[in-house]
C-alpha cells in the first residue's frame, strides 16, 4: 500500500492518465526526405541489424501525425533522439543536440510545435546512467589519461584504460559493456549535467522523461532533486521510470510519476495465453512469465493497481512491448485472439496504455533487433487492418468514459481462465468479461438490474439480477451500465 | 610575381592591414571566476604539460581587454575554442560548440561583443584537416564499424580499426596520428560540414579564419568555395592560411588573404642574431635559420614583400613566434637586443604583426608544452615592462604612420649587418637603419635634405646631403622626414 503520510504530496500530471501514448523509435519510423541523410545506411525494408542505420527521422514522423491522430493517439514516446553513435541511440555523444541524421534540433523544434498543435504531448527518453565513448568528457580521459580534467566524471580505475580492446577497461561500464561508462553521479559538476539536460529540454517544450533503468543511480536525492527542477519549469511534466523489478521505492510521489509497467504487461500476457514464446521471453527482461488463472490475474492486477497512490496508478505507464523485448504477437505465438484480449485488458485499466510503433499493423519480431524493423508504410498488404481498426476503436472507448482511465476497480469473477470486473467513476459503471480460455464459457454475473451497452458489438443487453454471459473461446464483453 | 591578370580581383580586407595582432591560447591566457571550471587542473603557474589543462577560458580574456588594448592591440588570434579533448583544442570534438571550459558559446558571444565595441577584431582557428577520435562522425565508425552510416567522411582503408593500441590503424591521420583522422573532403556532405562550419562562426561574428595546415586539403576548389562563401557572410572576413612552405598557390587572390609569415619570421631571426638557439628552432617549422648579412636579409624582404600583390602582401599575417614554434626570446638565447630589432623590423614593415601572448613581457619558454605556459597575471615580477614599453612606443608608431603597413619599400643600403631602407606613402617618408651587429657602426646615407624626427629617441636630426649615423651594436634609427 502507498504511505498514507504521503498522500497530500502525490500529484501526477492529469494529461498522462488520459493519454493514449505511441512509442517511436526513431531510426524505424519515418523518413523525411526534407532531412539530409549520411551516405551508408541499411535498405528501409531490410532485417535490422545491430549497427546499421535506416534512416528514419523526426520529420517522418511530423508527416505521419495524420496517421497517428486518426489511430486515436494523443502522446509520443519517442527511444533517445540526442547526438549518438548508435541506431537506438542509447549511447549518447551529445546531450544538446538532437541527432543531425533525425534532422538535428530544428526537427525536434517543429516536431514539437506540431504535435503541440494537435494537443498531443511528446515524451523523450533520457539515458542518465552512463554517456558513451565518444562523450566528450569522457573521449576527454580516454585523450589525456590521468591529465584529464574530466576524471571524476566517471568512475577510472586503473589507467591505462582499454575502451576498445579485450584488455580490462580500467573504468566502470553499464553492465560491463564498455560502450557504455557510467556517470559518477556522486560528482556535483556531473549532477549539475545532467539536471542541466533535463531542464533544457523541458524548456525546449517536451512534456516529460522517460528515463533510462534509473535504478542504475541509485540515490532519491538525486531523482528528488531531479522531480524539483523538472516541475519547476514544467509542473506537468510526466517522469517515467524504466524500473523492471519492484519499483515501490520510486513510486511514492517524490521521484517519479510512474514506471513502464511491465509488472502488468507480463500478468495480463500470463493471463490472455498459456502459450507463451518462452525462448523469446526469456531473452528479455520479462524473463519466464508465469501462467495465470483468471484468480491469479486478479490478485496481480489488484496488487498493481492498489498498491501506489490512485496518482499513481492512473499514471502508470502500461504496455504491451517495446524495444527492450520480442513484439507482443511474437511473444503469443501469432495468436490474435490472444492479442486483442491482451490489448483490451490494456485500454480498459487505469495507466496509460501505450502502443509499440507498428505493433498496430499486427507486426511480428523477436528480440532486438527483430523487433526494431522499419515502419512498413510502403507495403501496406502487410497490414492488419482488422486489428488498426479494433484498436481505434478500443482507444475511442477509452477516450468516451473516464471509468477506464479513473475509475475504482472491483473483481466480480473469477472463472478458471474467465474473469470480470467492475469499474467505476462519478456514476459511470462498465463490466469487462475476458475470457482467456481456449474453449467457450458461461459466465453469471451479479449486476444491478438496467440496461447495459456493449459498444464493441453495438448492442444492448438487459439484466434483472443475474447476467448469464455466453462467452466464445478468446473473447471479451464490454457491458456500459444505461 | 603576382599574376597580373589577376590583379582586378584581388582584394583583403583593409581593417587587417592595419592591425595590430596578439595570438592567444585559450588555456593559458586568463582565467575567469565566473566560469566553472572542471575539478583536475594543473597549477597555473606550474611548467605545462602536453596533457594538462590550466583552464584558462574566454571571460578570462574579456577581463584582460583593458591590458590588450593598452598595449595597442586591435585584433585577437585565437587558437582553436572549440570543444576538444585537448589543451590546445586542435583535436575538435564539436566545430558547433565553444568548449565548456572556456565559457561555451556564450562566453564567445560576450567575447565578440566586447572586442567589437572597442572596435577591435577577433580571429579564430579553424582545424579543418582533420578531426579527433571522439568528433560525432569518426566516433560512429569506431562504434558500428562497417556499419557506420559515416563512412565516407574518412579515409578508412581496414577493419577493424585500431585507434587506441599499437596495430596498424586502418584509417589515415594527420601525419599518422591516430588521435587525428584525416576527412575526407571529396565527399560532399564532409564539404558542406566544413563550410558551413566556416560560415557558421562568421555569421555569430568572428572577423576571419586562421586556417590549420590548409595544405593539407590540396583542393584548390575546396578553399576557393570556402572563400566564397565566408566572403558572402562577411566580405572584410580575413582568411589567413598556416603554410610553412612557399605559399605562392595559396596567395593568387582566390584563396587566403595571407599566411603565417613564416619565412619573414626566419629572415628576420637570421639578420637580427647569429646566436640562435639552433637545437630549439630545429624542432619546430623553422628548421635551420640561415644567418643573414643585411644584403642576405635585403634579399629576403624583397622577395617577401614584392612576389605578391601588394594586397596581399600588405594584409600578411607576420609574426616572431608561435604556439607551434619556441619563443622568440628563447631563440634568440635571451638577447634582449636583438629581439627588439626583431620587433622593430616586424612593426615597421607592411603585414600586420602579431604578438604571442606574453612575448611582450619577455617571457621565454622552449617549443611546445613550454612555450605554452599561462600568463603570469600573479607574479608581475617576472613582467619585462621595458620592453612592454618598447612594444606599446612601436605599436603608436605603427599606427601614427601608414608608411608602415601601406608604404612602398626601398633598400638604401647594405653594409655587413647594418641595413637601411626607405618606406614611402601618400607624402610620407620614413628611413629605418638596422645594426645587428655587435659592434657599433657608422652608415653614411643619401638622404633628401631637410630634417628628421627620431620618434622612438625624440630627436631631431637635419642633413643637407649626406646622412652619418652612428649605430651602437644591435641598434636602430627611425628617421621620419618633417
Amino acid at each position: 500500500m502507498f504511505r498514507h503520510s504521503l498522500v497530500t504530496m502525490i500529484k501526477t500530471p492529469d494529461w498522462a492518465k488520459e493519454a493514449i501514448f505511441y512509442q517511436i523509435f526513431p531510426d524505424r519510423f519515418a523518413k523525411s526526405s526534407n532531412v539530409p541523410k549520411a551516405s551508408h545506411l541499411e535498405a528501409w525494408d531490410a532485417q535490422p541489424t545491430p549497427h546499421g542505420y535506416k534512416g528514419g527521422d523526426l520529420l517522418g514522423v511530423v508527416e505521419q501525425l495524420d496517421y497517428l491522430q486518426n489511430l486515436g493517439v494523443t502522446a509520443l514516446y519517442f527511444n533517445p533522439v540526442f547526438q549518438s553513435a548508435s541506431n537506438h541511440r542509447y549511447h549518447t555523444h551529445d546531450y544538446f543536440q538532437v541527432d543531425p541524421m533525425l534532422g538535428g534540433n530544428k526537427a525536434l523544434r517543429v516536431l514539437i510545435d506540431e504535435v503541440h498543435k494537435r494537443d498531443m504531448k511528446i515524451m523523450l527518453d533520457g539515458v542518465f546512467n552512463h554517456a558513451s565513448r565518444g562523450f566528450f568528457q569522457f573521449n576527454d580521459i580516454l585523450e589525456n589519461g590521468d591529465k584529464s580534467a574530466y576524471l571524476d566524471w566517471f568512475h577510472v580505475r586503473k589507467f591505462p584504460l582499454n575502451a576498445y580492446n579485450e584488455l580490462e577497461a580500467g573504468y566502470d561500464a553499464w553492465w560491463g559493456l564498455k560502450a557504455l561508462p557510467k556517470f559518477n553521479t556522486d560528482t556535483e559538476a556531473v549532477r549539475e549535467f545532467l539536471w542541466a539536460v533535463a531542464t533544457h529540454w523541458l524548456e525546449f517544450g517536451i512534456d516529460g522523461w522517460r528515463l533510462d533503468v534509473p535504478n542504475e543511480i541509485s540515490d532519491d536525492s538525486f531523482w528528488q532533486e531531479f522531480r524539483r527542477r523538472c516541475h519547476k519549469i514544467n509542473p506537468e511534466a510526466y517522469i517515467v521510470g524504466e524500473i523492471w523489478d519492484d519499483p515501490s521505492r520510486w513510486l511514492q510521489g517524490d521521484q517519479f510519476d510512474a514506471v513502464m509497467n511491465y509488472p502488468l504487461t507480463r500478468a495480463i500476457f500470463g493471463f490472455v495465453s498459456h502459450d507463451l514464446n518462452d525462448k523469446e521471453s526469456d531473452k528479455c527482461g520479462y524473463r519466464y512469465i508465469n501462467r495465470l488463472t483468471a484468480e491469479g490475474f486478479a490478485k496481480a492486477l489488484q496488487s498493481n493497481l492498489t498498491t501506489y497512490h490512485p496518482e499513481i496508478t492512473q499514471a502508470q505507464f502500461n504496455l504491451l512491448g517495446s524495444h527492450d523485448t520480442p513484439r507482443a504477437l511474437t511473444l503469443l505465438k501469432g495468436d490474435e485472439d490472444a492479442l486483442r484480449l491482451a490489448y483490451l485488458l490494456l485500454f480498459t485499466l487505469p495507466g496509460a496504455p501505450c502502443i509499440y510503433y507498428g505493433d498496430e499493423l499486427g507486426l511480428m519480431g523477436n528480440h532486438d533487433p527483430f523487433c526494431r524493423q522499419a515502419m512498413p508504410w510502403g507495403t501496406k498488404s502487410l497490414w492488419d487492418y482488422d486489428l488498426l481498426d479494433y484498436l481505434q476503436d478500443l482507444i475511442e472507448l477509452r477516450k468516451r468514459y473516464k471509468a477506464f482511465s479513473r475509475g475504482t476497480l472491483s473483481i466480480l469473477k473469477t472463472q478458471g481462465c474467465a474473469l470480470a470486473y467492475r469499474l467505476e467513476y462519478e456514476g459511470q459503471e462498465i463490466i469487462l468479461a475476458v475470457n482467456a480460455d481456449k474453449k467457450p464459457v458461461q459466465l453469471t454475473l451479479k449486476l444491478s438490474s438496467g440496461s447495459y451497452l456493449e459498444p464493441l458489438e453495438s448492442m444492448t443487453l438487459s439484466t434483472e439480477k443475474d447476467l448469464l454471459l455466453e462467452l466464445e473461446a478468446k473473447s471479451a464483453r464490454v457491458l456500459i451500465r444505461q
